[in-house]
């Protein structure tokens, strides 16, 4: 089924404690794109780069499959660029530098034909673009939405006006406690829940990822992963195996929604494994349905006896 | 099968940001005695208490069927008391007072009908004294044992002493970080497997728990629990229920250490719902069961397809 995809498309720097890349291809939806487009043939991104885009990650883009009809070349700038370095332990990091440029002025525009997409995946931007997207398509199946900290301190209200037309939200474990105002993960899932979303998926970083569906929640494990090299685009890339599986099968059950969630941190443990999306440019198939497995046999649980 | 127990008996002070209690039996023995009682008829207890100790608790410890031959009465002087308190998110206390008294001079000595045991637990004391221990007993079928960041910084020699007589390791993710030198854990795992232990856990609070066994992992789920009250003695009540459970079956396969390992977190996941032990008190072994059902069902990973 199809996927509309809506985020930023940047060019990133990344320093870690094993290299550096002074300037990278990064962005939610070029991790959202590439991630889902291991599950769909019809993967249609809606974002905007400067004059300094360069052909060959449009390349890159087009050889994964995805429609650029929606990608805006504007000519004015330069594409949004983010610089950062990570600390030892890979779990903070600093950021050097941050130039919005094209990414500024960006208002999403759905071209005509794409406004009948089924599953609409709502990258980490402005609450108020988010509103702005969802004013133009029709009617998805499924609505997706991530967001962060800073939308939730500096535009609260946009925020809720925004979940409260989404059906999955997928946030880390500091934000879905910041959101909610509570810092027991069931007690603040109830009160996203009341917010709109009735999926809510919280990520934990090196300790998975918890989803909670109606009354039921799944503890899904992280993979044990010997070398981290890049955490970048992570929790974008877990998003985009999830809703890649999702427009796949079209099927919402709470079983299947626990496939989707071990989907996404299958991607999202590959996209560790080298620097930016290198490593999710060239994995197969096989490997992913080897490392599904993989993590069913980390969190098997014998029968008791 | 027999299991043998050395480690702390206590009186606690505890303040947690839901209540307070001045004087409430604790101490790691009493933890892990009381929690494996639920799997095995045949605990024994090696530890010392002062003249303060209260006939009601010898009475607490009988009625569960733990064997307190090997439970010192020391009349020169009071029981170790430790009182702390709670910080809000309960991931972190304050110790507000530590008095050995008794435990001061403690050196187990462990009687001669129970010197064969079969599953030895060795509870969070000096590296020295549990070497003392393993000195005196026979041939185990296992040695189970915990320790903390005070032996790991302080005692690191004699620590690497036992740890070379030990099958099973017991600790949280910032001791295994510190044991070894390596923040992966991962890596971690290995170098404290060449130090001795063929099996190792480590506990995540919140986050569950990993076991290493072989070249297996095993990542285990913390149960969502809507109110801790107090965290006191959940981490040796996880030892209590896997050393209990291993103790119950003699089998000692990957398979049957990943049951251990979630008897372990249903237990510690009771005891943290009143204070000290009170809730390890009036548990059912139904209600064990239902609980472990309910861990098998909050990680069970669907087959991809």
């Amino acid at each position: 089924m199809s996927i509309l995809i809506v985020g930023s498309v940047a060019y990133d720097g990344i320093e870690t404690p094993f290299g550096k890349r002074d300037r990278i291809l990064g962005g939610s939806a070029t991790y959202l794109s590439i991630t889902s487009s291991y599950f769909t043939g019809d993967v249609n991104l809606v974002g905007v780069v400067g004059h300094d885009f360069e052909a060959s990650d449009i390349e890159i883009l087009r050889n994964r499959g995805v429609n650029l009809d929606g990608l805006k070349i504007d000519k004015s700038g330069k594409t949004f660029f983010w610089a950062g370095r990570y600390h030892y332990d890979l779990n903070s990091r600093d950021t050097l530098d941050t130039q919005l440029n094209v990414f500024e002025t960006f208002k999403p525009e759905i071209p005509e034909n794409l406004r009948n997409v089924e599953y609409l995946c709502l990258g980490n931007i402005a609450p108020s673009l988010q509103s702005l997207v969802l004013d133009q398509v029709k009617s998805p199946k499924l609505v997706i939405c991530d967001t962060m900290n800073f939308w939730i301190e500096g535009a609260r209200e946009d925020l809720l006006k925004t979940l409260s037309r989404v059906d999955v939200l997928i946030i880390n474990d500091s934000e879905a406690r910041e959101l909610s105002g509570e810092p027991n993960l069931v007690k603040a899932a109830a009160l996203i829940h009341d917010m709109g979303p009735k999926t809510l998926i919280i990520k934990k970083g090196e300790h998975g990822a918890l989803l909670f569906t109606g009354n039921e929640i799944f503890s899904a494990p992280a993979f044990p992963v010997l070398d981290i090299f890049d955490p970048t685009g992570a929790g974008d890339t877990f998003m985009g195996g999830f809703a890649g599986w999702l427009a796949k099968t079209g099927d919402h059950s709470p079983e299947n929604l626990r496939r989707a969630v071990i989907y996404g941190s299958v991607m999202a443990s590959f996209c560790v494994e080298k620097f930016g999306p290198e490593r999710l440019l060239e994995i197969s198939e096989d490997a992913i349905k080897v490392r599904y497995n993989a993590f069913k046999e980390l969190s098997e649980v014998p029968a008791h006896d």
